[in-house]
């Protein structure tokens, strides 16, 4: 073979908004393995260099844990100081949020933190009472304006330095990670903005929760991070395992960070759940209905949305970004500040709602009436009948219900960064809780009833509303997401109840049931779709009965493939051809006669080896032969000297045959990762498939826009 | 195309010991599933066809985890019984094991079931009194006769109805998954014999464990049902597919079947930790001996196993199964009764070595000093000094450690159904238990060392033994089996401890390193190398710099590739080529001369289909021409009729280039489960590579011998 000395700088990389070629990638990565394997066996500085090379991957993943810990640590707590900024101010220091404003105070509950003497509001800071209209107008005013300000720097930062930093990153992270190329998606400036705003959004009350832009922070330090070491900056496959793996690490860190608990939360995990109660096998009804909820909100949710988000790419309200947020930041604030369910911040709201109601427990949702229990243990109270202010909570999360479906709508995709889990868990916590109450309190009045008998007797616990919050979380989380192990796994993992693991498959399942048959993507693969990104997805079945000819280019109609010659052309002629046509590469064929495959070029490479060559090689001028065969024929005298460019020929190009069905062709495309495939008939070269050919084909196949496929 | 307007019974199906192609079992399937959705709409009838299709594979799993669940319970319960048929038998009546038969009386344990009056030891009954040396001797002779008896029959019943009963199934499995043809390997007489000789080699007290062969007998069933459903009795991928599901269905199952508790033993897992004290991270270094021991043990293990198993396919060791199992039946029954740790069941073993010692149990390794405490609770005991009984039992699990060591070497690969996984654990149990009563003495004796002080003050329970028995058990399975993460998630439901993740991660993973840096195979893989199967193994890294001209067939040496014309060959001339090669297949080129691949036509195929035209076609004689063409040319008059094959023909072989780097080929024959690929230059047809040929290129490159490699 006749390799290229000296690789020429570029060749082999790509260009923006591309797809890689993971077969060429992960077998650049195997040749340099192998290479430093053989020189580890010649001295002890390759040795070092090889074990080094062995263990830099577990060093890389240490330092991505690291970073990515320490940063949502970070923006965990100054979201949690600047969201209670937005009520008042700690006067031991201004850098103290509420909770740690009250730590030394024994009440540091969340009824009666109200109480904390060193926590003022703004109306007791400015007329020195909290107390009456004016004082409550006053805190309105100041909440409604601090949230203004945290919207309008957020907006203003992301627009003016990092436009990637908007929105959940989730979407544009699958793609990159199916081996798309967005340059600057992971940077540095995306990382550095996207986490100042997300503090920034999280705080002005939107409703928008900040789990998937941690995801796209974590990713940029695996990518940055990546820069460091050799083995992982020059190769983009790579890069991208890194990057599954960082994910993972952030997780992993994030669980270590909180089980180390250095904040003196203590507990384990982020929504804890203390009850244990079993549940009954006909609870699996409410379980379902609440399954069936979260399929259709997930379904309407993700059509809304995107409806939304094509009215903003295609009308004018695209083009003001920043009054887009500043008014949806006033409408959050305004409608949400009076309720005091969708005041406090949603984490906080669902934390209340997946909590189970004690016998000191004092909050509104608790305020049952009292009656005689037999036995009294914590983990087991009765049913009880709900008092005067569980009603009036009723009514409020009722309304909180609404508010949060509808604001979410137009919230998710604004030009600031905004994520899904936590207002989509909100919104089936608060329809759970209140389903759980309606049967709690049913159970209690009607414990006769056919339903009820035998296990709802008086005095017994039987209904446990905390838990339908729960399965309600996620049956809406499943409906908007599309996931169902992985949901229920992340359900354990955010709640620690490992024994629901049943009510909690039976409502993400009969979910994802549901929100399938209302419209089958999910909500990345929606956005995904809406941006044009080249995505294959790897459970959409194709079933179509086309083969690989109908999908080819050149149609029929259109002119023959645009082919090299494996020892024909001048340097002229290619550059004609690579001006003439915009293809990111050709094949390189035996003779225009026989149609035999040789390889295939690049036109990235083939360009920078062009022009490098007309540069530094002596007399390659464009009268020059170009050859790609493995032995030059002597040329005639006082011919320019031949360009040599077999190295840049990828010698095992893909083909298949002009039959094979488009199902075989997709499978193979998504199991290797390919970018393009040759189609053969007879062994003579008839055809290219790319990615995007197979995209736009699909897309035709489920009667939707061809073109709506942008990028290669 | 030009299909066969009715498919001949056979094209299209397999030889025994072949490998599946996956591609062409998957685009039948979904060829099956199109043509069921386009009828769907124009029928009721075929429209409810459609949907009981869909469900199909609901049902399958439910009918596979019924039938599964019911045969593991049915084992379980029948192994219990004759294993204690082997010390006495109940007066109430002879079908109650010990447990059962002591129901009543209220001294359930272990150490007082003694004092049941209904159980009568084999001594009790024939010579009226349990003391004394004559009937221990009594008893020893009975214990010997009722596991030869067992074992004898075991052996006899596998040898006589059903050889592929033996073992523990799961290598052979593991390639039938992957891809591979092993007639009557899941049959009937398979799972009836298999399920039988389970219960009597488990009883026979032979060093060997269930769950292994308990796979097999769950895909035995899952197999069996699958021929209620053309679904799956028409395409060998799908089947292969619900194998994998049975597996899993099984495993449910069995884990529904223990929560429903039908037998009254009230524990959800198998060896349920009661204990839940937390660990101290200097523990992790003993953890990590205990790892560094499983990892020794497992490697030693595998290839004390496989030099064992070679030995029997290669000697006249081989010849006498049956006496072999006798011979070692005899020796472990032999040595096993005298010592208490041995003559219980491996599982009851395992079970009290898990068992952290409580204040009243009165067992030997639970004999210590009591010291006086000041405040008893009963799940944090602290750390006491142990008794002579303690020693005691020290003694006995140390020989006990080495008795079990020995004797799985030889109990493995015998002629009789063998598992492999409580064995592993039995010896990885008592050698942490032995470990972790050392530490305690140590802890107890020293807590004033530097190592010790600060969390071992006297009184406080530092220690859990049997935490260290349960880590033992998972270190030395992971370095048999070499499964890391999916070993600790069956660690937790075997134990329920989900709090110990770090110490059996550690464990584990310290394990795996040490036995992969002795031996890179786990006891699958190299019972499948020693079976010669054709396995591609998914993790094993191809590294070598070949290409697909060095490993494919014919070699430079050789006569040309046999291959096919599309329109010029008479049957007999085809006859012949069939008759003086054995290669599965043959190319379909345009002429000799071009060698331009048209297509690929399976050997089997072939044949089936020439040998139905001469019995069938009028007129087809030596003499026609066969066509693989579209358009059959117009024949001389007088001249017999054309024999049209195109329809069996796989117009879409998959090709590369001879300059493809072998790993790209490996991994395509990997992700695509390809059978065999053709190699091309330049667009000529070159030469062919199979699964066959790229195991035998493995094994050369790995300096083992290529011919182990036995099957296509």
């Amino acid at each position: 073979m006749d390799l290229l000395d000296e690789p020429v700088p570029g060749v082999g990389t790509y260009e923006d908004f591309n797809t890689i070629d993971w077969v060429r990638e992960k077998s650049k990565d195997r040749d340099r393995h192998r290479e430093i394997a053989t020189k580890s066996k010649e001295s002890t500085l390759a040795l070092m260099k090889s074990i080094s090379d062995a263990f830099s991957g577990w060093l890389l993943m240490l330092l991505v844990g690291l970073m990515a810990g320490a940063l949502a640590g970070g923006i965990d707590i100054s979201a949690h100081w600047m969201t209670d900024l937005k009520e008042g101010v700690c006067l031991n220091g201004f850098w103290f949020n509420h909770e740690h404003c009250c730590w030394n105070s024994n009440e540091t509950t969340f009824q009666e933190r109200d109480k904390c003497p060193n926590w003022k509001s703004w109306a007791e800071l400015i007329v020195g009472t909290n107390d009456g209209p004016f004082a409550y107008i006053m805190n309105y005013l100041m909440y409604v304006c601090w949230a203004l300000l945290f919207s309008f720097l957020a907006v203003s930062l992301v627009r003016a330095f990092a436009p990637y930093a908007c929105g959940s990153g989730i979407p544009e992270i699958k793609t990159i990670l199916s081996g798309f190329i967005i340059r600057g998606y992971l940077g540095k400036w995306t990382l550095m903005i996207k986490t100042i705003t997300l503090v920034l959004a999280v705080s002005s009350g939107l409703s928008l929760g900040k789990e998937g832009p941690l995801v796209h922070v974590a990713c940029c330090c695996g990518n940055i991070l990546c820069h460091l070491f050799t083995k992982y900056r020059r190769n983009e496959a790579k890069r991208r395992e890194t990057l599954w793996r960082s994910f993972f690490a952030a997780l992993v860190a994030a669980f270590t960070l909180r089980s180390i608990n250095p904040f003196g939360n203590s507990r384990l995990v982020l929504f804890y759940v203390e009850f244990h109660s079993p549940w009954h096998l006909l609870e699996l009804i409410p379980f379902i209905l609440l399954g069936i909820f979260g399929g259709i909100w997930g379904a309407f949710f993700i059509r809304a949305n995107i409806a939304w988000c094509r009215r903003r790419k295609t009308t004018r309200l695209g083009h003001y970004p920043v009054l887009e947020v500043l008014v949806v930041t006033a409408v959050t604030a305004l409608l949400a500040f009076p309720n005091s369910y969708t005041r406090m911040s949603t984490s906080e709201l669902i934390s209340e709602l997946f909590n189970d109601c004690g016998l000191l427990d004092s909050s509104q949702l608790c305020n049952y009436a009292n009656v005689s229990v037999t036995k009294i243990s914590s983990d087991a109270l009765p049913d009880r009948p709900a008092g005067p202010d569980v009603y009036t909570a009723m009514w409020q999360l009722s309304l909180a219900l609404v508010f949060k479906m509808l604001i979410t709508v137009v919230t998710f995709g604004m030009k600031v960064p905004s994520g899904l889990f936590i207002p989509s868990m909100a919104v089936g916590a608060i329809a759970g809780r209140l389903l759980g109450v309606g049967m709690e309190q049913l159970a209690y009045y009607h414990h006769d009833w056919v339903i009820f008998r035998g296990w709802c007797s008086p005095g017994a616990d039987c209904i446990t509303p905390g838990l339908y919050a729960m399965v309600g979380a996620a049956a809406c989380l499943g409906g908007v997401t599309r996931m169902t192990v992985s949901l229920v796994v992340i359900m354990f993992e955010l709640t620690g109840g490992l024994e629901y693991i049943v009510p909690l498959m039976a409502a993400t399942m009969t979910s994802k049931w549901v929100a399938d048959a209302l419209g089958r993507e999910g909500i990345y693969e929606a956005h995904i779709r809406l941006n044009g990104y080249p995505f294959l997805e790897s459970k959409e079945e194709f079933s179509h009965k086309t083969l690989a000819m109908d999908v080819m280019r050149p149609r029929r109609s259109d002119p023959p493939l645009s082919v090299i010659t494996q020892d024909g052309m001048s340097v002229e002629e290619v550059e004609s051809l690579i001006a003439e046509t915009s293809y990111s590469g050709f094949p390189v064929v035996v003779s225009h006669e026989s149609q035999r495959l040789v390889g295939f070029v690049q036109r990235r490479d083939l360009v920078i080896s062009i022009e490098n060559a007309r540069k530094r090689q002596e007399g390659v001028v464009s009268a020059s032969r170009i050859f790609f065969t493995e032995y030059t024929p002597p040329q005639p005298p006082n011919s320019p000297p031949p360009l040599k460019l077999r190295g840049i020929m990828d010698l095992s190009p893909f083909t298949v045959t002009d039959h094979t069905a488009m199902d075989i062709v997709v499978d193979i495309f998504r199991k290797l990762g390919l970018r393009q495939c040759l189609v053969t008939h007879n062994g003579r070269l008839l055809g290219i498939i790319t990615k995007k050919d197979i995209l736009k084909h699909m897309a035709q196949m489920a009667n939707r826009d061809p073109d709506s496929i942008l990028f290669n």
